[in-house]
């Protein structure tokens, strides 16, 4: 695939393949990419049992990297894509980042903090916004993590 | 100073040694600790300009630290003390460890997520809340802050 026929599910599909390496390892499905001149400069599954970290969301883990990456904090021709929609740290990270765009996958109804509970990329007081477009393969990155939850309680 | 004495005003000149750090590097002077059993398990100043890292505020390299040191994302037995009232993104990440209490020094009427602009910690349609407490040596802490920021517009 040449880099002009990437596109948005092209780059939701590598979320997912990531989201499916963190299932394996016993995390809550969930993969995140940022993207930077058409290409991925970063990425990551969720990590947060592996890691011992409540930091350790794909998000702030591909925040992290990408800055890395660029050597700077300011992600700001940078888009990052997550088959879940973020919590309100990942939420405020991407503000701290100066994110350009967001893509999320499924919406989070008990936690999405970019539409659902709150529309932290709308928010006029705070000294960034930037435009989030959710239900991206939004039916993949729902079942994988329903999914996930129906097998976990099953064993519980 | 023993163990039993050391109460609230104790912990946050510790944060507002690190936030004195902090200005030194020219970092926003900002200073945490996180408090365990009555003792700092983990500590940070500001490093999001060294680090080149959106993500490198004081309150989540220093619940990282607390993560790794404890080998668990769950800091419910813990105490954050921070120097400003936590932004959207250390807001969430308190929720997201699980913190047990939160002090913080001066109030930040532009961004503060416990209190200000949000009241995150008391949102009962989150998985999490904790009683947050601001103005520990909230006098000492804003002027830090403010004489700060008046330097570097001088300098502008």
């Amino acid at each position: 695939m040449n880099p002009e026929s990437k596109n948005h599910e092209y780059f939701m599909k590598r979320c997912l393949e990531l989201a499916h390496e963190a299932e394996k390892n016993l995390e809550v499905p969930i993969g995140a990419v940022i993207v930077h001149d058409g290409k991925i400069i970063s990425e990551s599954s969720n990590k947060r049992e592996k890691n011992h970290d409540a930091t350790g969301h794909a998000e702030i883990l591909a925040i992290h990297d990408a800055c890395q990456k660029l050597q700077s904090w300011r992600l700001s021709a940078c888009d990052l894509y997550v088959t879940l929609e973020p919590c309100l740290m990942c939420a405020g990270a991407l503000v701290q980042a100066r994110i350009r765009n967001v893509y999320f996958g499924a919406y989070d109804p008990k936690g999405g903090a970019l539409g659902s509970l709150y529309k932290i990329h709308e928010d006029t007081r705070l000294n960034h916004r930037f435009p989030a477009v959710g239900g991206v393969l939004g039916d993949e990155c729902g079942s994988l993590l329903s999914t996930f939850f129906k097998k976990k309680r099953a064993k519980s």
